[in-house]
């Protein structure tokens, strides 16, 4: 197999160190970061900036993402199949479940948040399009390392971080949950990734029976599960059925949306 | 000055060749349309698929845009310190006015959308982050273009497009429609990008005083324009004061933020 080329991937690296940590760096950090000479770094960079793919900081120098990146992120997703057919649907979802909606896709190693809806209540929220979210702690990840392959063994091989108390990270335990995912039909995430926070998320499957996707919702684990009775037996963490029901019968239409057969 | 990087360049003309038009395209399209041999273009697509810029589709072997753009693009919204300041201000607007917010900044030769605040009304309404809007006819756009010197080289040496009748194409009309817009501190788009809809939109400095983007409302010109009562003088596109004087605020109140002072 031939060669990939070298300042290709370089250039590539620097954008992806622009876009994690400081974000906004100085010449001599970036050489130093990608252990490349100052004046080969400075090549690629002039050549980034000449693109739009970087900006330089008149005042102290530094550079940082630029904003042609924007534009091609914006188109990568008008082209995006999964995400066009999608959008009615997680537009129901919303709003017959009142919580956020989003819709998820594998990239790297971890979920890539392609489509987000607001929760329908005019509270001031965060676009996350665009975002990551990890594999092994929210209900959209556990949905893609139960039905993906390639997620699963990025999962595995990969660290599992331990966001809270309720974190699953033994590998063991793990994959007993992604079993349980695989035979319900849908994963759940109650607090293992954010204090306060519940979310549910089930598969979508093109017309190959491909899992191309997660879809899911996410709120106050308050509202997302359900109330229990003082003394009542069960787990605290129980969702509510109607919104695994909801999410369900979403990522439903979706499949079929995109030629799955219903059987 | 030393000379860019071939490999780059090329890399680049290939993701807004996948950004524009067809959106798929073969090995051959991509070589021919850049007028590079199939080898030279295949090592480069490689190299961009391996580093997530370009995803190649199984069945038809087609290029399409990659994950890894979205992701990048989003980490350029998350450092944009304009965008950081501007959020709740833009929430505000919204409310007050009823309509859509769009907080726009000049790239290449258009405006780039960076942030934009859904009308609250509960309708369906597509995101348009990252999408770019032309200089010459939209209120951002004038507003750019009046403030900003190079949005004015870029907008009086490229074409002006006439969207609608009402698009203002003419070089002396369009200077002396800078010149208004400059005198008043706000540009109005009625029509003359998009039938129906009207827009309004007013200058962000920084603390040094530099045009650094523009906020606007856009909508109905039912809803943004002033009614006319039977047999009342007066231009039939006239806006709304109230809707003048909140777009203004904003864009005060942003520059505020950014260090600019008052006077």
């Amino acid at each position: 197999m031939a060669r990939n080329i070298q300042s290709l991937e370089r250039a590539a690296a620097m954008l992806r160190l622009l876009a994690g940590g400081e974000r906004r760096l100085g010449l001599s950090d970036i050489a130093a970061a990608l252990g490349l000479a100052k004046g080969t770094a400075h090549g690629i960079l002039r050549t980034l900036q000449a693109e739009g793919f970087v900006e330089q900081d008149a005042a102290s120098g530094r550079y940082q993402l630029g904003a042609e990146l924007l534009r091609l992120g914006n188109s990568y997703l008008d082209v995006h199949e999964l995400r066009a057919r999608a959008l009615v649907w997680t537009d129901d979802l919303a709003r017959s479940s009142g919580e956020a909606v989003y819709l998820g896709v594998l990239h790297q190693q971890g979920v890539l948040i392609v489509h987000h809806v607001f929760r329908p209540d005019d509270s001031r929220q965060v676009l996350e399009v665009g975002a990551m979210q990890p594999l092994h702690s929210t209900a959209l990840g556990k949905v893609l390392s139960a039905y993906d392959p390639v997620a699963h063994s990025e999962v595995t091989e990969g660290e599992r971080k331990e966001f809270t108390a309720r974190t699953v990270c033994d590998t063991e335990d793990f994959e007993s949950l992604l079993a349980l995912t695989r035979a319900r039909g849908y994963a759940a995430d109650v607090e293992e990734t954010w204090e306060g926070v519940a979310s549910v998320a089930a598969p979508i499957h093109d017309r190959h029976r491909m899992p191309v996707g997660a879809v899911g919702i996410t709120g106050a684990v308050e509202r997302v599960c359900r109330k229990q009775e003082p003394g009542e037996p069960g787990d605290p963490g129980e969702l509510r059925p109607e919104l695994i029901a909801a999410v369900r019968d979403c990522a439903r239409a979706v499949s079929r949306d995109l030629g799955a057969s219903r059987f």
